[in-house]
């Protein structure tokens, strides 16, 4: 058992952070550094020159997923991943992607000034993309380790201004992988350290959570037809009142949600009216629904459920509906034997963590189809993401780190 | 008695009514005539050509209000008088406040065709203005033939382009009334033939309706605050969801007002959310509450029992609330004995009606403050209005002017 007590990396992560954070920084401190754009590429070649001055060997691969390596001593062919993404959203937090490549970095190098050597290799990758938000495809460096992109799928995608994928690979310096590629083999396990983009540790308190599975979720977008009346001049009786019906739908919706309990969430985020004016009856209603849950069969018949409550009320009250679902991933678990090792060593160090799921997708539930995979979460304050206003206490983001050099030495050096 | 089962006034009305669409037609078939612009100044000089080529005097008074009369042998200083508003919505039909017109215009012609002079002098009114639909004021017509108008509320009022009330008033070539007018004393009732503008006479397969009231109205704009959250990583538990609140209020307002029964009404007719955005919990919701009842009484029972009904919710979900009224309008009752002299009428004469109350505002409501004034409805098609599909058959336009030639002869004859 190693002791991290004496650590006080809070400056360190800090720094190493916001000096990450300069390339894409935007004026009200929030960070916007899309794949392949100048911004991206300046970070990661900063990143591999601050990696190298480390010490570490730096290397891309094809796609730009940038590894930095400290070689193992014994099992030369197995090599325990840490890391996260590089790529951010509009205007994205500091933090989200960040934290897994700052504090892989700085959890790799302690192990080597510490302990030496380990047994097994460790890498911490930046990953190149995962968020999706310049080209209509996410996971993009997760995919690629794992060898599960399509040439094919790529071509022809564009981002907002119409530039093609492909063309802006290229001029970043970057290529398809090629095409026999089939994933690393040598890779033992992945671990990721990330925000938890929700406010559940903050409220309960714990500095660390363990996430045993990521949601699946199902996304839907539901029209409801009646019919635009005046206000005045038509009784209740003779309506079809389709926000009316709506509401009573999202009313049962989420009556339905609570009941299921934890960890069910549904959401209706979004919603739209026709012709939306204070004195006519609305006659059109277009609102989304977002459903996730850890258990595929769990979700499964809650989606039932759901159409049966909307087709029911639209049915009562002579409306019509479409219901067009658009979004269905599978929940992913997290390797339970991983999830043991992180709670036997938590609970020996006295760490102040929680058993939970992640609510959001992460890089975590790509390389979970294919190798061990375990995803480690610190608190966002007030559980705000994908903002500038993304916030993790700095004494939190050391609790984290401490919790991946916890993770790794037991991988990587036993 | 007068018999009207002779007249076969379809073409005559429907061919009137097309005419003096032309003036602001749109290409759709609409009309859009807004006060004071060239296409009302056209409408009126015609209308006033018209009514003098039909041997009518017809006068201006100064704000723009158009008189056809028809002078009475006995009575010569009580005037009986009908009509409606020339002014339209952008994009209005062709039936809203025209057919008052046309109506009374061809009602008196009949009149004066088959039975010669009345007793009474009879005037029929086009009222330059209703709607609001150029400047934030309306009934500028009806308020100021009682006297009803403040000249300094009038002053600074701007259309939607920056154009001014007073300036736009002088340069159609009219102005403000004397500031000693207090009204005119002459007239002993006023009738007004209008369409419905909601779907009742249609469903109930009636071709005229007696309106015994207009209704009171209030609106609302309510404000829900709550907290913005990921859809993900948020469990119910943890949400302040805006839109769930929402949804439970409207449900519960609506079935507050089916409670009360008619002739209550309740619309959320507008609502806009925040962030609205499919994966982000609703942090914020605005929407719209539009209340109309006959009863004074009734409408403040239900609109206290409305704010009890979103505060409890608002409590019980930690929301804050921000309830703001900005319309607050008294119902008026329409003139009994008139109302009563109707009846008697129409059922001598075996015509299809039914005891109403009228859902939407209407020149009426100004009249009735000072005179007996009753409103007679038309059916509209589909209820719809304020639109270039509104549309009344045309046997039913006969059946509202056979109406009104009742109500005239009856008022103005006897």
């Amino acid at each position: 058992m190693i002791s991290t007590e004496e650590l006080s990396l809070e400056k360190e992560v800090v720094d190493f952070i916001n000096w990450l954070s300069k390339f894409g920084e935007n004026k009200n401190g929030g960070v916007t550094r899309l794949l392949y754009t100048k911004e991206w590429i300046e970070a990661q070649n900063a990143l591999k020159d601050l990696i190298e001055g480390k010490g570490f060997d730096a290397y891309f691969d094809e796609v730009g997923n940038l590894f930095a390596r400290l070689n193992g001593s014994t099992y030369t062919n197995e090599t325990i991943l840490t890391g996260s993404h590089i790529d951010t959203v509009v205007d994205g937090g500091k933090y989200d992607g960040q934290l897994g490549i700052v504090g892989g970095i700085i959890a790799m190098e302690y192990l080597r000034d510490k302990y030496g050597q380990p047994l097994r290799n460790i890498e911490v990758v930046s990953m190149a993309e995962e968020e999706g938000s310049r080209f209509p495809f996410a996971f993009w460096g997760s995919k690629n380790i794992i060898g599960s992109v399509e040439k094919e799928t790529m071509k022809g995608l564009k981002d907002s201004n119409g530039l093609e994928f492909v063309e802006e690979m290229h001029k970043a310096g970057f290529d398809f992988k090629d095409e026999n590629y089939k994933g690393r083999d040598d890779i033992k396990a992945f671990i990721e350290l990330h925000v938890e983009q929700g406010g559940v540790l903050e409220i309960e308190q714990k500095s660390i959570g363990i996430a045993e599975h990521i949601v699946g979720q199902k996304r839907f977008t539901i029209e409801i037809n009646g019919q635009s009346n005046h206000a005045g001049t038509t009784p209740m009786g003779y309506r079809k009142d389709a926000l009316h019906g709506t509401s009573k739908m999202i009313h049962g919706i989420m009556d339905k949600a609570i009941e299921y309990g934890d960890p069910l969430v549904a959401t209706v985020g979004s919603i739209e009216v026709e012709p939306n004016t204070v004195n006519v009856v609305p006659g059109k209603v277009i609102f989304t629904l977002d459903m996730r849950h850890i258990c595929k069969k769990t979700l499964g018949k809650f989606a039932d459920e759901v159409e049966t409550i909307i087709k029911d009320i639209a049915s009562i009250m002579d409306l019509e509906t479409k219901i067009e679902k658009w979004m269905d991933c599978d929940p992913t678990a997290m390797n339970k034997e991983l999830v043991n090792i992180m709670k036997t060593k938590f609970d020996e160090k006295g760490l102040n963590y929680k058993l939970m799921h992640s609510g959001a997708g992460h890089d975590s539930q790509i390389f979970a189809k294919v190798l061990p995979t375990v995803l480690l979460f610190v608190p966002s304050h007030k559980g705000i993401s994908h903002s500038h206003e993304e916030y993790t206490e700095p004494k939190d983001l050391v609790e984290g780190i401490k919790a991946l050099i916890q993770a790794l030495y037991c991988l990587a050096y036993k």
